[in-house]
């Protein structure tokens, strides 16, 4: 017998049919003898269109009454599950963020958790119950509802599983689990059985969004165990766990993209003390976040950087940075929004070298000429020309032997 | 500077647009210098839209996890006014329940208030602020969500106005207030400036549905001045309020009609001690109302029973009292669904007789048939042919004097 958390997403629980899916899939969990804790999300488009309302009456910033607007949603879900379960003879109640309680901090729309009591899920549990909360909320110290903002339900069911000691933490979702790479770019993209925490964080991070990316470091800090694994089948997903010697055998675990992305490059800037503040700086202030910077090494005291911002931002950014560039007295700003960041992501590069060389070489030998790079201990990113995106997820796919389960060990 | 509270109903929240008109109605008030608590309903048509939701997972019946779904409309509507008051530079809070809190027994579904703990509303007041509360929902001991049916909202409003000592308790809806009978049905039914409690639940009772009885009878035991009125007009409504001898020279307020009843009666039924019980109790036990019971003086030991129940039940309680009617070895059962009932209301009653003389002779004179008569201190109905309800209504408002403002005292 197991304690077993289990959320659901929004399509998850999209209708009242999808809904009694999700009945049947508790029952048959609390059949098998586990004790059941399921956290759901607000049925899909709710939230948008809650948002919708809140609009219309000149509601539109973060606060206290966005957060009670917002948190009714997973009120209707919750509600409706327990009713589909008691309706099929599975005794259920439901618990909203206060009722469990679930405490957080008071940043309304992006609150912290700080602490959960799980005595009252306990109870339930020990009658024979199942627990049904509702994800993304919580409460203040005062009493006020908050909310742990968009996605937040991934981190609910962590955390919870986190304070529950919990045996598994499974993320319903609708995708089967984590794959090498895009299904929709290479049709031979395979299912992983397992993936690290670090490298579901660079590959969610750089978009395969599937996992809150908060969410997954909370597993990793507290040892939760997460399968992700969808609701429309009855396969195994992918488990996401700490790093075992079984996984640093597999050099690349997958390949990600993002192509929404755009570089900027400051040509000719005077190489002394200060010039990364004063060019940063102005664009944090404006709320535009920079991903990857690189800077080479200068010549004749003068240095180029160049950095990327998602496309939104990019001709605000732009702006910016042309303003900035004349006071450092930089020579030229040039700007490019029609390109992508293709990476490999992989634990074993810890233990195995060249694996950035074979990237490069891959790319090279399809005539994709790489514009910027970037490394981290598990994660080589290149930005290329947009239009060859899916031509280089493919080369890579192949080339790290990803599609077929029994190669990808002998890659090196 | 008075302290008012102020409820609106789901048409006056239906949409956003109206939102922000309640929203500005809530800052003139506040311009005047008054402190404003707001009491509100759900969005219109959204309590019927989860209820929907519910009956597609099969949860049909009052519960706990109903009243978690049905509270979530109130929720929204809260945050929504809570937004448009901001924006309009009013500021404001919102209150669920479990916030105020709002005690309440364990009922779902049909909860009775308990207590109400007043601080955090009066320090939101004390702040110059707006409190904007969720109708309808309260909490009980154990943390549990409640509600208290269908217009539960007004009981709320009168509750908080009682636990407040406001000064005043309007009641927002989409009617001018209560007038003196149908105005679809006379064209001349004019709107009262007063009326007593003891009227208003007479009046609401039988059919005049503006204000939910249980709130009436509240805001009498709790001397709470109610006063009914459009949100979408800025024109006075009609005070609700104890009996003064202002009200007492008007002899009738106003005229009430009620289509929705039906009549069964069982001839010839042996006149021993028990019969009434025999006969009623299989009718409580399949949950139908009995409205008017008639029993005439008995002729050789045998008595008739005459009692209405609603269209609705008619068929089921014709059945079970066919069956009845064997055992206790009645001649005959016989029911009449198209009639009506007719009813005069007016605390003068109590000090002017010869009003249901007066209301028997207008129906003779239009040659109107009464098949059945029922009076109580400030109320007499008369059931009829359901095809002459309008002519009858017409004849004794008319007869009454009700159209004229000026001539009501000096009917007798």
């Amino acid at each position: 017998m197991a304690l077993i958390v289990q959320k659901y997403g929004g399509t998850s629980v999209g209708t009242t049919e999808r809904i009694k899916v999700v009945a049947e899939r508790v029952k048959k969990a609390r059949a098998n003898g586990d004790d059941v804790v399921v956290v759901l999300s607000a049925m899909s488009g709710q939230t948008t269109k809650l948002l919708g309302l809140a609009k219309e009456v000149g509601g539109t910033h973060r606060g206290r009454e966005m957060d009670v607007l917002l948190s009714s949603g997973e009120q209707v879900s919750i509600a409706l599950l327990a009713m589909a379960l008691e309706d099929i003879g599975c005794k259920a109640k439901s618990f909203l963020g206060y009722q469990v309680p679930i405490t957080t901090n008071s940043s309304f729309g992006a609150a912290r958790i700080e602490s959960i009591d799980t005595s009252a899920i306990d109870a339930v549990l020990k009658e024979g119950l199942v627990a049904v909360v509702a994800g993304f909320q919580g409460v203040d110290s005062d009493g006020n509802i908050t909310t742990l903002g968009r996605g937040g339900s991934d981190t609910t069911a962590v955390a919870i599983a986190s304070a529950l000691k919990a045996d598994l933490c499974e993320i319903y979702t609708d995708v089967e689990g984590i794959f090498t790479t895009d299904p929709g770019v290479c049709e031979d993209a395979r299912k992983l059985t397992k993936i690290s925490y670090e490298e579901m964080l660079e590959m969610s991070s750089l978009g395969a969004k599937v996992l809150q990316t908060r969410s997954v470091e909370f597993a990793n800090k507290y040892n939760v165990t997460l399968m992700v694994r969808s609701s429309f089948t009855d396969t195994d997903g992918t488990l996401v766990t700490k790093e075992d010697s079984d996984m640093e055998s597999v050099v690349v675990a997958g390949i990600t993209y993002n192509k929404d992305e755009a570089k900027i490059s400051v040509l000719r800037v005077p190489d002394k003390p200060g010039i990364a503040v004063k060019l940063f700086k102005p664009l944090t202030e404006a709320d535009i976040n920079v991903d990857m910077i690189v800077q080479n090494i200068s010549h004749d005291a003068h240095t180029d950087m160049t950095f990327t911002v998602t496309k939104a931002d990019f001709d605000r950014a732009m702006e910016i940075v042309r303003s900035s560039a004349k006071e450092l007295e930089a020579s030229k700003v040039i700007g490019n929004s029609d390109i992508a960041k293709v990476s490999i992501v992989g634990a074993g590069m810890r233990s195995h070298a060249g694996i950035a060389s074979k990237m490069f070489e891959v790319l090279s030998e399809n005539d994709i000429n790489i514009q910027m790079i970037s490394t981290s201990e598990i994660k080589v990113s290149c930005v290329i020309d947009e239009a060859r995106t899916e031509e280089a997820v493919r080369a890579l796919h192949a080339a790290f032997e990803l599609g077929t389960q029994e190669a990808k060990e002998e890659v090196l």
